[in-house]
């Protein structure tokens, strides 16, 4: 099979290591990896037949793509730092992908600094986890030009069965920030109503199955309502990750003047498990905070 | 066709004559139906070839199956007055099937007081509303002794497609708080996903696919997302209503010791949607408060 192209990942968590096992699968050529935590790297790049880069500069002269998967926004504006080590040096003409989930503001900044070295920047934000990485079925949404969108297009394909085009540099995060509000406020309303049937006695499995019939059904039941009866907590998103992006969410609305009391009330309770201590927990966890005597048992 | 049976209707608002007519189509015989206006009683007993009575004892005295269908808990008490006309009068051997949204005592004490009647008495909590009393496919949950709900099963089943036996008195009004509960906390909570959506310049058709696809998922985005962003507050269930079964849960849940403060959140802005003169528009009127410009602009 003749190359699709080459690409470089940077960040090799569980997303970064997917995504790129799941792009050579497909034809592309991984020339390198990099990670903070260069053993990581090492071990990732010796199952890709990919080098384990040492400088950020030899990731951008290895690949026409470099794809970004970062932790956060210092990280995310450390790699492509205007001095030192840096994605940008040697850049010209490169494309830039960047997956991380960021503050919207870091992507319009690192599209400006790619394209003042003449690259291109895409911001390709994901709203699911590590199987759909290694799956390549990806729900992806796109911020940034419409020309480095059409650019990117044949690999985002590759990576996702869902794919979406919002709008300028920033916009994806918008609105997978508002995603993860809404999907937050849901979750604590959800353990709200679960914990009160619990204390009047309700048969808890019955509950659900009525608010899965009616006004009260949301993704979350599905996801997170028998995980909350159960105590099942093992970390799919994090309470303390909930509390970041509500947390996003809700300075985009102060910086517009709008108040938001129940995605307020969301964060705090997330918030709380973080000062309890429970902050790794799923954010299914917060249930633990509204079953009568839970959170005082657990600690 | 042989009657199933003779019934009649306390309550003769949109439900309780949508209610009459279906049982009457299917072929009840509807002797009586009584209202505090009763102007209205007369109306719908002449369409249905009832008598329009004018006691509470001579609605007992018309049929077996006595369906009440009343606005609040005052009014409940107020049918079933222990002294006075009363559909407590002549009610030995009576079947009292209680479709009103009420406080979940309210339940016990009539099935109390019924029974010091030697009368049966089960509350048939509605979870839909007027084209389904019409066409028989009610969501209702049952909450009374296993025999009541025996006895009551054949006309249950011509008025609901959806028929769940819960618990005793009072057990499906706490399941319907609790829909609510979380069914209104899910509104307020897309409320301010679309309203800070807007205040970002997002196209909000697209934001709400994105919703659908996601963890943001709900039935409210389903029924009222639409109507948020284009501000189509039609009545359908109220936000005095929300704010009234969001209360019922807190007062539950304050009576059991927990503390619920996303519900808290959702009901102080129903509340405020009162304050302004917005609660009888749709809970999906919640919007007004959350997008950029508009409660003031309403006002």
């Amino acid at each position: 099979m003749s190359s699709k192209g080459t690409v470089a990942v940077v960040g090799i968590g569980r997303m970064g290591a997917n995504i790129a096992r799941r792009l050579r699968e497909i034809g592309y050529d991984v020339t390198a990896v990099y990670d903070v935590e260069s053993g990581v790297a090492q071990v990732v790049a010796a199952e890709l037949g990919a080098s384990a880069a040492q400088t950020l500069s030899g990731v951008t002269a290895s690949a026409d793509t470099i794809l970004t998967v970062v932790s956060d926004d210092a990280a995310m504006l450390a790699i492509f730092s205007e001095t030192g080590d840096s994605l940008l040096d040697g850049a010209n003409g490169k494309l830039f992908v960047n997956c991380a989930t960021l503050s919207p503001g870091i992507h319009v900044e690192v599209e400006r600094r790619a394209e003042a070295r003449g690259a291109s920047s895409l911001e390709a934000c994901m709203a699911s986890s590590i199987p759909q990485a290694r799956a390549g079925t990806l729900y992806l949404m796109a911020g940034g030009r419409p020309e480095t969108y059409e650019r990117a297009l044949p690999m985002l394909e590759g990576m996702s069965t869902a794919l979406r085009y919002i709008g300028p540099a920033g916009s994806a995060a918008q609105v997978k920030a508002l995603v993860n509000m809404v999907m937050n406020s849901n979750t604590a309303a959800l353990a709200e109503g679960l914990g009160l049937g619990d204390a009047l006695g309700l048969d808890l499995g019955m509950l659900r199955e009525v608010f899965a019939q009616t006004g009260a059904n949301s993704r979350v039941l599905e996801t997170d309502g028998a995980d909350m009866q159960a105590r099942e907590h093992d970390v799919y998103f994090s309470a303390a990750h909930a509390a970041k992006d509500s947390g996003i969410a809700l300075e985009l609305a102060r910086e517009h003047g709008l108040e938001l009391p129940v995605a307020a009330a969301t964060k705090a309770q997330y918030d709380r498990m973080i000062a309890l201590g429970l902050g790794e927990l799923d954010k299914s966890g917060v249930a633990e905070l509204t079953f009568p005597g839970r959170a005082t048992s657990r600690l």
